[in-house]
């Protein structure tokens, strides 16, 4: 894998450039050798590269030397957070002529204030640690996701993370409420304010914002606090089709108002999934119905939540919108009921390796596209088996699509390969968006490029070569833009 | 006034631009002469000014011929919407070498999709003729604001105007799912999806919002829409000091959860100024207080919104967090309520010409923040009176400075710009923003450039010279950019 869109060919030995970037930074701060090994290797352990070093700052103005350091030996820099990204956006692609830029030393709380509603943190911080000092302050960040243990803020800013609670607050973007970035010239944007208004024109910090590091380092976040929600009622409901799951929806957003937290799907090979990775889980109801919903409403103070999801889900049973429904009384119910959720895709990893999609339609037609997409994959691929969930809400779906256990490795590559191709096809016949949170890195790059309207593409290009007009940032990454060193864009 | 960012000086003759714009676009497109002034003065009456013609296209496709036949003529294009700006942003300053492109035809609803909880919207729909369709639909539309039955929902976009509801729903920004946009070059960037979740890496549509069509022509939107709130309760609250009013939001945003639409405070001199415009008013508590609070919760379905008030208020009344507080129980006395805030502004207007602000600051600090910028402003205007209000839950203060009513024009003007540089000097002692939600345009664009750190500058100028390179859009507007037409940038 080399990209089209690097710098000019770095014709120096590695060597000679591990000892420029040791001159320039200090030998504390570089990484050369063997121990770069486990920055260029992705999160699923498909894709193994190198790079010439990764360098590993642990100040705003240890990223600017970095970054300069790195331009003035012909490198370009491969930001990287906690190195959980599911599209190879922090993977290095040009082992010669690219640095890894590690943010894990950059792990400091620099504000919360609850008053405010407000924190202020550094990139590197892990998004779990992160939520638990905010939590030790009375106050809650919303965020949360599978890789929360080891994502780090800055990675969730740059991939415009989302996750389980966007229902509710939003993608990372709507909770970032400031931004400090090192630019490709090593030059400070220093925009960290915590204003929840502030109209002075074009807001520069939403371009660095699911950029992935194409146009800067974000080395330091502002985002908004929430009040703790004191109280969280969890439901698994079983539906007699995944159709009256939208209904559902609509009617939970009317009868819960702004307290539903999450409203997820999940086909009945779930349980069977989960498991085969948790055989200890028990059964929370009858696992035979055509779709099921795991539905959260949360919220603190004076609204009596278990009360409120008991009342929504007897007038659901009562009009039969749904057949079966249990609702977790504590925290620990909760879990257990979120580890179907979790289980399940525990289950899908242990039948080998299969294809996992991320994409989304219009809400009001999710469950005829999973129709239509789970039809199109079957009838090109007869022998694979189709597992779709995802957020209702948001119109998110995971349609992922296993091969045969029993195949060789070629035979699978293929089956996935194809199966993405046709996942991708129905999702262009619904305008849908073949990434719906992940990002494009350079996983989807291909996808992506083709899709691309030339409006966009003109834009997009003219704006990269507004900012980083020497390609130094994550070069590879989204689009390959043209060498615009030496010639005018 | 004119604009040192604007184009190449314009030798024609008026006539001669006229007749060449009615070539290439037809008579029917094309106002000129004294039809021109209505679209040449602000909202407010103070500025008038003058422009070549004022286009008013019916389509995208013809705001595309619009755009590039006034270029061609070597004009630049200043969009227009409602007109209704505080700031002029849409007020033309260089009246032989400008059109205004007014977008007051383009006003169909494209589609409503109550299932998707989206809807897609021309640009000069008018904002309150909008809600409406929408709530015919059964949907909500929460963007409130004074001007809403003139404003035009393109113009709400580029000034990413804020308003009542922006504790709740947030800012037009976060209402906006996709946009369709007439670019510099007369290309459309046709970005009008209602995917809720769609992380194709940067999101271009966020350059435009609140860019005050200096980037673009905004010709369609695509929005959220809400459940309607069928329930709303309003209080109206007398506070011991302007203090409290934080705790009480803190304590507000706890006990109501994501429910409370609006906190706004108010001055006791806000009763004063509501009787003067409407002397009918009844006044609903003692007007006495040092400090109001007018709140509101609202919501659907199954939560009992009166009751949840009624047991907010019995809480912070018991805990002497407020002193007296009265809840409206029907739609007719929460309007009453309402209309002391609305009174207010009335009142101002009536005592004659007065300084309007509209800052934010860390919204911990707002009483901080008005305790001191009021002293300011008398201790080096005494014979002026002060009135703060605003939005507590977004730090955004309207910070107004009232003359005495008898002095002569110049004196007035001179406290008017004095009493301005002293609130602006606060809140730069605060880190505030010296705009909360009107935007920059040129009222306020000296005052935003002295402020602008040098990196921003870059980037802005940068992005400018990308996207409209030869300076068509709204040149004037935000920031002079130096002329990039004949050199590089």
């Amino acid at each position: 894998m080399t990209s089209k869109g690097s710098r000019a060919a770095i014709e120096a030995p590695v060597e000679d450039l591990v000892q420029g970037l040791v001159a320039a930074l200090g030998a504390d701060l570089v990484l050369s050798g063997g121990e770069v090994e486990r920055y260029c290797r992705d999160w699923h352990g498909d894709v193994t590269t190198g790079a010439v070093a990764v360098l590993r700052p642990r100040s705003t103005e240890e990223v600017s030397a970095c970054v300069r350091a790195a331009a003035a030996l012909g490198l370009s820099v491969v930001p990287q957070g906690g190195n959980t990204g599911l599209v190879l956006g922090a993977t290095p692609d040009a082992p010669s002529a690219q640095v890894v830029l590690s943010l894990e030393r950059m792990t400091r709380v620099r504000r919360i204030d609850a008053d405010d509603f407000s924190a202020v943190v550094e990139a590197g911080a892990i998004l779990a640690e992160f939520k638990d000092r905010v939590e030790d302050a009375g106050m809650f960040f919303p965020l949360a996701l599978g890789a929360q243990g080891s994502c780090r803020i800055g990675g969730n800013v740059s991939t415009n993370a989302g996750g389980i609670n966007v229902l509710r607050y939003g993608m990372t973007r709507e909770l970032v409420l400031g931004l400090e970035v090192v630019l490709p010239d090593g030059s400070v944007f220093d925009g960290l304010s915590t204003l929840r208004k502030d109209n002075r024109g074009i807001d520069l910090k939403q371009l660095f914002i699911g950029a992935e590091g194409t146009l800067g380092v974000v080395t330091a976040v502002s985002v908004k606090l929430m009040p703790q929600p004191e109280q969280v009622a969890t439901a698994l409901i079983g539906l007699k089709a995944l159709d009256d799951a939208i209904t559902l929806y609509r009617r939970a957003r009317r009868d819960c108002c702004d307290l539903l937290s999450a409203f997820e799907f999940m086909p009945p090979l779930a349980f069977t999934l989960a498991r085969e990775a948790m055989p200890d889980l028990a059964m929370p109801m009858d696992g035979g119905y055509p779709a099921y919903v795991l539905m959260e409403i949360s919220g603190s103070g004076l609204i009596d939540i278990e009360e409120l999801m008991q009342r929504f889900l007897e007038g659901v049973l009562a009009d039969e919108l749904v057949v079966d429904g249990v609702i977790a009384t504590s925290r620990d119910q909760s879990r257990k009921l979120w580890l179907f959720r979790e289980g399940m895709n525990e289950g899908q990893a242990r039948r080998g390796p299969h294809l996992r999609t991320d994409v989304s339609v219009p809400l009001s037609r999710l469950a005829d596209f999973v129709r239509d997409a789970e039809a199109a994959v079957l009838a090109a691929l007869p022998d694979c088996i189709c597992v779709s969930y995802g957020h209702v809400g948001d119109g998110n779906v995971h349609l992922n699509v296993l091969p045969p256990g029993d195949l060789g490795r070629a035979d699978i590559d293929a089956r996935i390969y194809r199966a993405k191709t046709v996942v991708n096809e129905v999702v262009d016949a619904y305008r849908g968006s073949i990434s719906a949170e992940h990002g494009i890195g350079r996983l989807k790059k291909a996808d992506f490029d083709k899709r691309l309207p030339d409006v966009q593409r003109r834009l997009l290009t003219a704006i990269k070569a507004a900012v980083d007009p020497t390609l130094v940032m994550n070069p590879g990454c989204q689009l390959n833009f043209p060498s615009l060193s030496g010639k005018s864009a």
